[in-house]
């Protein structure tokens, strides 16, 4: 059996592989897709596979994305050949909370502003610090990942508003609304933050009269995925000041075009896809990865972290 | 009777204070001693009064200070005369616990860089960010705002260790230890965070010794007073790498001199002793004098907030 690795782990997390499967060949191969006709399993980061690929890798049963979104795979190719797809869905929820608080916490108390002043060697004391305590925060897609910002919002003393597709409770949220009742509920919010996947209910769910409803003091965090909201609508709020300020992990296009106005924008912080970045991220993917192949193995099943490619997550 | 603050509350506080108490003068100097000889209470932010205002202030008999620390006061001329001294303990813990976990969680979730990037343009995902998750800080001062800082680190799945005199238990501390065991604690620390008020005991309490104790991934953090340790031993820890990184928020002398090495520094941030600014801090400092106010036309007692003047807190 073959498994092909399109990304290179550390050698002692490859070590620990082939120490738990030594009867398996794995291939670390980055940008090199010489072993792709005779591997039995793939693990790739979701972003390197075609349909040209996945006819390529005729042996292939199952695709372990090592990330959250699937929406870059060539989903009719998969599906044809009823390839199974898993991903690492959880692991994520770690770094991107963290990173989520990291940046709200950072512009409300005038980090931007001191990093500046430092560089211009400035003692400059007027700075408008702003707490999170008693705000209000709207969570757009409170799953593992918006729960656990939840949860940290809480911490602060921020009343946490939950937003999916139902109104169904989700965890540490201090009230739940649904897709339907977010034009309405804006105004209440002093950040509003989505961690939504990239759905047909999803794509660009946000339209101008949303950022009209929200607080001209409101922050908006993307942390999900860029077709929430279209850059025209998005760029036109934040130029008229309608919101204060939006943290962007990620974009309708990515890499975000040199030229895009994102990039020197006052009020836009470009984050490029990276909130989920951990040193323990290859880790907690052969965390996941392992138990399942050894499923796999037995019965060709696997028992955790599987995707529904119709649903897209 | 007349009350001097020699800082301006916005006019609505000013309007609070004089509905509260119609009967008393109120005024709101900056940088105006010409209403000392006669007032009798003075509130300040206690850097501002020197002896010989003292000896001016002929009529005084308690000072309000807007600010924890009471280090700046003349303390020999109000003990001779016996002022009653109260502060506004307490009201710097949300937006402190709040300003350190800002720089901590920028730091660790690679916010210097991110900005850096963009105001380069450059689509850079090769950041080394971390986790918070599973971490230890060692907090010296665990206090009132040393607490709640320990409180948020809890929430993230930091451990926490805090360090008294005593030893002696607080609030959201995993561990306690005393001042004597700081050393061989110092290498279980991911984070040094010290909340410490300058007193005879705490003066210059960190030595080169424990630099070199902690770990060369440590961050330093010192949101309490400068002298905790002197500019040449913790300039030469930064120089020699002996730690990660200082995130300084009060230094030996304040305003840091120009010409000083901090500004320049990859591994530091300056941070102009700004972290309790909070646009609540007016609005909490009267939540405090209020009620004292009341109880003092009454008896000529402070019931909160009393300071003691020779243990210097």
């Amino acid at each position: 059996m073959e498994i092909l690795f399109t990304f290179v782990p550390k050698e002692d997390q490859q070590q620990r592989l082939k120490t738990e499967f030594p009867k398996i060949e794995f291939y670390f191969l980055y940008k090199d897709k010489t072993r792709l006709a005779s591997a039995d399993v793939i693990v790739t980061y979701g972003e390197d596979l075609t349909a040209e690929d996945i006819a390529a890798a005729k042996n292939v049963q199952w695709i372990m994305v090592a990330s959250a979104g699937i929406e870059k795979l060539p989903h009719q190719a998969i599906k044809n050949r009823d390839i199974t797809v898993s991903n690492v869905k959880g692991i994520h929820k770690i770094p991107m909370a963290e990173s989520v608080l990291a940046h709200l916490l950072s512009l409300e108390r005038s980090l931007p502003s001191i990093y500046q002043n430092q560089r211009n060697q400035d003692w400059n004391r007027r700075v408008g610090s702003v707490e999170l305590k008693d705000s209000t925060a709207l969570i757009l897609g409170p799953g593992a990942i918006g729960s656990e910002i939840g949860r940290l919002l809480q911490a602060f003393g921020v009343k946490t508003i939950g937003c999916n597709r139902s109104g169904t409770q989700a965890p540490h949220m201090d009230e739940m609304i649904s897709f339907e009742a977010i034009l309405e509920k804006l105004s209440q919010a002093d950040y509003v933050i989505s961690i939504l996947p990239s759905t047909t209910e999803t794509k660009y769910l946000l339209k101008e009269e949303h950022f009209k409803a929200m607080k001209k003091t409101a922050i908006f965090m993307n942390f999900g995925r860029g077709d929430l909201v279209a850059d025209a609508v998005l760029l036109n709020a934040l130029q008229k000041e309608e919101i204060a300020s939006a943290v962007l992990d990620v974009f309708e296009q990515e890499p975000l075009p040199e030229d895009h106005l994102y990039w020197t924008m006052d009020n836009v912080v470009v984050s490029p896809h990276i909130s989920s970045k951990s040193s323990k991220y290859v880790e907690r993917t052969l965390d996941i990865f392992i138990p399942n192949l050894k499923k796999w193995l037995v019965n060709r099943t696997v028992p955790t972290n599987l995707v529904d490619m119709e649903k897209g997550y």
